[in-house]
């Protein structure tokens, strides 16, 4: 398992460390792949992290070790670094991977950075730096292979074995016209079967999936997973080929996605925070409880209307949090599915009626179970047919209700253009609250004729 | 955007549909992508898919469409499909989709297809079909390229133009010793890059990452983003390759396994409901709230308990929604923070303790934020300090109870290997709202001594 293997790595890691046996842990660094040192240096302090980062020996490894580590993590660690050897490191990176790591850096280092570098390799990065880092522009890399379309398959075979030392992992061999605009594309594998003296133009695939630079990534990333491609071209409005998304940051784009999501329905901000101080993460999560906050305070004014009803039957209070929770839940099960179902793809937006109909109608069945059952249990303990009502419908309504909000605002968020996951969490639950509290009360009050 | 192009699509399909307009509509259908008509499958009634399918002329491309289909609309689809024409389908696609379709199918019917397929074809899916589908081997494919690591680069490259037709996507070549067993991996680049009599032995890489048949398919998939690859080899004991998995699997498996967390923390099931009916969506989703049906009736005892209380000061009963609100909502915080945490590798199981004490910390903080407020509003609204240092105290420890729990429990589960995605939605929620009402209304009986 790779957590297994990565606990006994972090342990002797951290007993040489202990014992200070130098040259040990030299080897045990240089055999060690740097993204899996990256995880070990998340248990090390930054003095540690120090001394092992300048034990590796292979400048790639330190390149891969960059891109690898937590943005916190390289910030700290960049600051002892002389500018020479940083500028030496990122230079042997892949330029989406700087940018990225400049980006991070405060602005007087970044540029001092940029102006070290060689003026191609700088130039390359200051590209990318000018689109979002959420965008095709933003994540895509400038090595790739494009040939002309009049070249033979041998005279590609050639021009790879001379040219594009720089491009490792060349996924597909992109074909041009005389104007660089992309025309077609070929896969190392078709090089090599064609007969040798074939024009690249007749046997490429002239229908290539491509993207324009200001596509958001996650966009990116479905069209790979979609058509189960391993890069996909950036192009300009003019088909001129600016750079490929290859298949491994789309990989990233949805790990990172998915938790982002994740994190904005429960309302806990939308970046991770256990990696940040305690005061750091109270900060950032503060806010997204504010809703929850005045919601609960609403409620307690709504409550506090009924008093004349509570002070003579006190046992309604009773009812509350079950009330609450049965809409809190089925509320967080509507909304969850609808967002899901948006990100993936398996809900469409324009379905709005037919899915917050269906959610309606699961609401409503689910309501009367529940709502008999838990009537049932008011009626066996209080032996009162009107209380016993009160609670069942009370159950109902927040069912429903919740249903229906839980299904409904993210569906018209998504229509909107705003993200349906920040609006899922706190927002749909603290609604669903204040609404419940509110019909369970007015029931009541009306049933038990106070 | 994708979604744009899938609803003109959509549109498109639609309307020729309705006017009947079957040339104009099997030429649209032959020119979209399958991965696309999947798509649009979803929003055609069984008998128009059922046309649809028919008009599609190649091969190929019904099988993408089949592996891209939901579950249900597959089994409903293929019943009309006579076997010959189902089987030759299958032939043309990857071992490891048919092995996935088959599955999905009545065992008659699979058994059926089996025997019809040629004996080569259907004893690897029978291989694959051994295999948990949620493991490497559930998820291999037999394709790959493996060459003796004697024959030289020019050997190579005369082998992949002769043999190996069936390898779509030659990602890396596999090389073996003797007896088969994996020695090395060289990618296609280094085989074209290099001097044409070279042995492969001589430039393979050797230090292959590989993994047994038995192996998680999320742990697959966290090797296969951790170090960049993109396809990994599958290998029995003795390194005998088995299979490969490859980087189009991967990503499958990180959307289907976000979703699957997803769905588990808000209580909605494991699997994606909102394609099927209401009657089966609602018998999935029933159970779900089961935990939170009991924790409400526990919570309903509990305040009964404290009648006398509440007989008293019926406004005490104001105070439950924001009491339970805020304990919730930090709760799913903590919870969800760890759950995404141990998913994506950024906490370890190890370091409980550190992590349970930092959520701990941030609940008291955020505690005595909105504890404070929360008072405030009470002694504005009900002149009464004890009751306003109750309502306080009582959130104060609701958010702290919260965090612990929230982060506690996961962080629990996984160390007794049991998927804490399951246990934080409802469980944790149910249990922190049956704590805070209890506490609440202790420190309030005690404080306004009654």
């Amino acid at each position: 398992m790779l957590s297994e293997k990565n606990k006994i790595l972090v342990d002797s890691i951290k007993r040489l460390i202990r014992r200070g046996a130098i040259s040990h842990l030299r080897k045990i660094v240089n055999k060690t792949h740097a993204a899996d040192l990256s995880v070990v240096f998340r248990s090390l302090s930054l003095q540690n992290q120090k001394r092992l980062f300048n034990m590796i020996d292979d400048i790639d490894q330190k390149g891969v070790l960059f891109s690898e580590l937590d943005e916190d993590t390289f910030i700290d660690l960049v600051e002892d670094i002389n500018l020479d050897s940083l500028v030496d490191i990122l230079e042997n990176m892949q330029t989406d991977d700087v940018a990225d790591l400049i980006a991070r850096l405060p602005e007087d280092k970044s540029s001092a950075i940029l102006e070290r570098m060689e003026k191609e390799d700088s130039e390359e990065v200051e590209d990318l730096l000018r689109y979002d880092d959420d965008t095709a522009g933003g994540i895509m890399v400038p090595e790739f292979i494009a040939l002309n379309q009049e070249m033979t398959a041998k005279q590609a075979i050639e021009s790879l074995q001379t040219e594009h030392q720089d491009v490792e992992m060349p996924f597909y061999l992109y074909v041009t016209d005389d104007n660089d605009c992309l025309m077609g594309v070929i896969s190392l594998r078709q090089l090599v079967v064609v007969a040798p003296d074939t024009p690249l133009k007749e046997f490429m695939t002239t229908e290539v999936i491509s993207v324009q630079p200001g596509v958001d990534q996650e966009e990116v990333a479905r069209i790979v997973a979609r058509y189960d491609i391993l890069a996909v071209p950036v192009v300009d409005e003019n088909r001129h080929l600016m750079g490929i998304v290859t298949v491994d940051d789309v990989i990233d784009i949805f790990r990172q996605e998915a938790t982002e999501d994740i994190l904005k329905m429960a309302g806990a901000g939308e970046e991770f925070v256990e990696t940040k101080s305690v005061i750091r993460s109270t900060r950032i999560r503060l806010p997204w409880l504010f809703a929850s906050c005045i919601g609960g305070i609403l409620a307690f004014f709504i409550i506090g209307s009924f008093e004349e009803s509570l002070a003579k039957y006190a046992y309604l209070a009773a009812f509350i949090p079950v009330i609450m929770g049965m809409g809190g839940n089925i509320g967080t099960q509507s909304s969850t599915i609808v967002v899901r179902g948006l990100a993936t793809g398996r809900l469409n937006i324009r379905d709005l009626w037919p899915v917050v109909f269906k959610e309606l109608s699961v609401g409503i069945i689910l309501g009367l179970v529940y709502g008999t059952m838990i009537g049932l249990v008011a009626h066996i303990h209080y032996n009162r047919v009107e209380l016993a009502v009160s609670v069942s419908l009370a159950v109902i309504s927040s069912m429903s209700i919740a249903a229906l909000v839980g299904s409904l605002v993210p569906m018209i968020f998504a229509r909107l253009n705003i993200d349906p996951a920040v609006a899922t969490g706190p927002f749909v639950t603290t609604s669903i609250d204040i609404i419940s509290v509110f019909f369970y009360f007015q029931i009541a009050t009306i049933l038990l004729g106070v």
